[in-house]
């Protein structure tokens, strides 16, 4: 019995499991040493990344982490410094490797989610000199995790360019849910990324391949990250099984982030009288604030749990639900039921 | 000639020279091999400053970078972070090294100086686990450089030293000029010591030696500080003709600074009718908002060089004033003179 | 066309591809969200690995070089140091990671592969204390990649096992190979890992699966490498589609290995005439040392690649045969004639 | 009383304590402020060290242990190598810097002192490129430390500026006691200066200035040696009280070295009768070989101690006696008693 077969399971789309037809597509699939460059299913998933965005080139990675990390070692040098929010998953959930590997220092605006003043950002660089830090890049996260899977409006990240540009600063978008953005707002990949010079996007969560990410950008700087990737232990074999995963998962999986969203807000609005909701529900998180409530978030999921429903706890009072790929109409109706039980107490 | 000669240096308290009695106190110090352990003068120096600050320990260190930086290694390991002000010296004048050498994540409450909202602190603490990046030390600036030299008030330090205990964190105090605040705001520098866990505090700026900082703790941490100095290339050999000078500076130069706040003030209160004054200046320094003067920092300063007077820029529309043992009653009423002259045009 | 229908490929062993067999078990293997500890298959194999070599715990990695880097960081802290010869492949080929993200100091004895003289180890290492760099952790590797394939005897391991224990280090293996020493010594996996306190194991080079390798130690240890995997960008999510290849590969692609040992045998039997055998092959690589041959090793690459063969160039003058998996008894022979016509010229 | 009123001090020339000279030196040094580029002391050391070796430029550093990481760190980025011997000064006594803060790996060819073999350090170059780590610089050690202060042949360093010329790579001097070396050997400063690319040179050594050494290089290589050394905390503010001391030594403490050289020959002729020489004293250095004495090292320095004698233990069987500007004629007379007294025993 595996967690899956126990519980309705809305802490994270991390948890998705290959349906039957990605699992063909794996036991098919072509394959190649891809240290050597030589993956033909690697290859042209790389290519068909890339051309989504717009891009040159892409380079498969194991994690959304490493393509992260990757992407930051990339644009800013040890010593020089990467403006963020408070709340980024780059310096938060990913070991604090910027700083530990790549001497990165972080300076952080206020966490505000997908809202961001790009003035705000602006009056936060740090020019290049002898005597302070510079700033050699901003990063942003689309859709923002912690932030309840706010989407930054395009307007913003315009802005965001601009400001970049004046800072002669590179702009990154941890873009692990920027499919989830793309079918919210309707833009499309493309328009995202002719905004940045680095983009990494995940596989393995909302799209539901079992492992992977990409590492976005032009061909000089994806050259680079093929050695910085080999440094972080990222080079590996025929990766060309988990390639076709996410092949499938590109071909098959986008279009219906829709219905994950429908699912988020159903769940939103069921919970909605209760006073929790931190926010809109606009994608596929939903994220809770129980200040307010008569429990805390261990409570809250230790009681969800028991009636067979899991959820995330970010910290002491707020708590976060995901619907995803193994997440059907019929749970989401349960874990509804489950939840108002529980906050009704 | 050299700067001293042909200028009035608002720039900075660290254009200090050792005076007629400090260049005594040097060329009779005893001295021995400090990485021995054996300069008796160091070795006076470290205990006098430890116990000033009522803790077990001090390390004579080349510079106040280099202080900071061995507190900041000692309290957080690589992979953990550090939470300060956005403004803060340790992550903004430092050269990125917290991150470059010490592999520290940073991230920052918005630039405040010397007006710290604990609470907002609080609610950045991060948790020890698996998941995210651990707060493993605040750090203050006391009084603060980049806020205009305010001094914190004793109980916003003490509220921090609870959101310090609450997070199982380290409570640092960057206290390059913590003399002022002791001078300013009465608080003996024990009262200080006791709140923090480590302490850097300079002898080089305000006090007037040519060279030295000290980092404060206790025996233990010292003890490793010692390795970590030897790291960083601060192993130096007869230091002791250093800390003659400053012993000097403690015996003689801390209560006088109150005669350099007094200088600041008087500067102030000739500018303050143009409409550029950044805050009060309650210290020695004297922050200029030129956001709405006719010149940008860059021309004020030019302008004043050219009627002999130096002042720093700090941002496009920011400079600062500062008075130090080497501007005399004289200096400071002829550059008040030729800063409004030039602020008047 | 891949490079597999085109050329015989002697290159590398990483070159293997999934059999039909392995490609079945990744088909239908159970997964879970690893990065929860939640998949059955990557635990069973962790379980697995563990067992066979004795120790607590083990650790599934997307790489050899991420195994072996965990390991490094696990035992030595940054700021020490660790004994290697000067071909390990820990600081050849891991493109730097032990210093660069581990802050890992290396001294190196000679380059003598397999060859090792303990004295000559034992006389390398350095205490603990405030003046010099301790030595932390000794690596071996076995088999030796730039050392032949060559296989280091039980009583060499046994004599560093003394060396490790008088200087307080640990002792690592590199056993990306340790399954051919297994086969070809007659050493119980057991037996080698009782010598070691940390190893790495690769499944997707002579075992033949598509990525993967395990490092495998104490419980402590492995918990501890939970974190730093997360922090190298290696938390996988359903990872459990490549474990399923390893635990296949373990079941059913250990003992052939004595098949590629033959092989490599004939193929340095037919090219020993040309007296380019850099030392006997004992598993399944064959090195080549051309300073007395008439072409250098990229030519000699060159030529065989014409002809249909590929092989490794090692450095300007030397070169190597690997045998695998995916090297037909009469592809070994079609290599054979290739290479001793090119030598014969 | 002091170290030096108790003890003959032969553990080292770093316990050299300025002379009335010295001091006065320091006592009317004209100063200003180095992080701004104004100390007039400081700057003419700098040309004039500078000039000394033929090279474009120089910096001021408080410790030789700043100076050679400052060098390492110009010439090999993180990930990169450097080859030196298993016994360099820049490896084994400075921390683990090079790789901990400069993030670079190390790989080292057998300690022996002085008598380096071209050819061998030719045969470990490794070229750039995506498979391994690239050798970018080469570090000898003029005159060799742990070598017993022997000093490189010319025509060796002429060799190894070949084979650094042939890699492509730098080609480093931890001169330390390079002056040592000028003077054994009549070889002028400028002829070792035009061999390398970057040196560190001692003034706080044989020298007998208290604080101070100086990395030597290219205009463009001090020009970004500046900014490693703040991130190092090594800008210092009115340095120039050093500064002279160092200017000071350089005019009267050079030539003079030829005294502790004739100083080291005649403890090593006294106490050769008792075959614990390790090789011959060519400079200021007496290594000794404990390994067929009746004491082993920390022994004979104990009963030295006791009889008022101080020497260095370098291992559990080899030690060092060392000569400088603060051993009379007559102190080592009487060292040469006592060590013989104790050796006799």
């Amino acid at each position: 019995m595996t967690v899956a077969d126990l519980f309705i399971d809305l802490r994270s789309d991390t948890v998705t499991r290959p349906t039957a037809g990605m699992r063909e597509a794996m036991a098919t699939a072509e394959v190649g040493d891809d240290v050597y460059g030589e993956d033909p299913t690697v290859n042209a998933l790389e290519a068909e990344v890339a051309a989504l965005f717009g891009h040159e080139a892409a380079l498969f990675c194991p994690s959304g982490s490493m393509a992260n990390q990757i992407a930051l070692q990339l644009v800013v040098p040890p010593g020089a410094e990467l403006l963020c929010d408070a709340d980024a998953h780059v310096i938060t959930y990913e070991m604090g490797a910027a700083a530990a590997y790549g001497g990165i220092t972080s300076r952080t605006w206020p966490a505000v989610g997908a809202e961001i003043a790009p003035d705000v950002v602006a009056g936060m660089v740090r020019p290049d000199g002898y005597w302070t830090v510079p700033t050699r890049a901003i990063a942003v996260e689309q859709t923002h995790n912690r932030g309840g899977g706010g989407v930054i409006p395009l307007d913003t990240l315009r802005a965001l360019r601009e400001v970049a540009d004046a800072a002669q600063a590179a702009l990154h978008c941890d873009g692990a849910r920027i499919w989830h953005a793309h079918v919210a707002d309707g833009v499309p990949l493309a328009g995202y990324g002719a905004l940045f010079d680095t983009l990494s996007v995940c596989l393995s969560k909302g799209l539901g391949a079992p492992v992977g990410s990409l590492v976005v950008g032009s061909a000089e700087r994806i050259d680079r990250a093929r050695a910085i990737r080999k440094r972080m232990g990222g080079g590996l074999r025929q990766a060309g099984i988990l390639a076709a995963a996410g092949r499938y998962a590109l071909a098959h999986h986008v279009d219906r982030l829709a219905e994950d969203h429908a699912k988020a807000a159903r769940l939103a609005e069921a919970i909605a009288p209760f006073g929790v909701l931190a926010g809109v529900a606009r994608t596929n998180l939903v994220p809770l604030d129980l200040t307010k409530a008569s429990l805390d978030a261990p409570s809250l999921a230790a009681a969800a749990r028991a009636d067979g429903v899991l959820i995330s706890v970010l910290g002491p009072r707020t708590a976060r639900l995901v619907t995803h790929l193994d997440v059907t109409d019929d749970a989401v109706d349960q874990a509804a039921t489950v939840l108002a039980r529980v906050l009704r107490r």
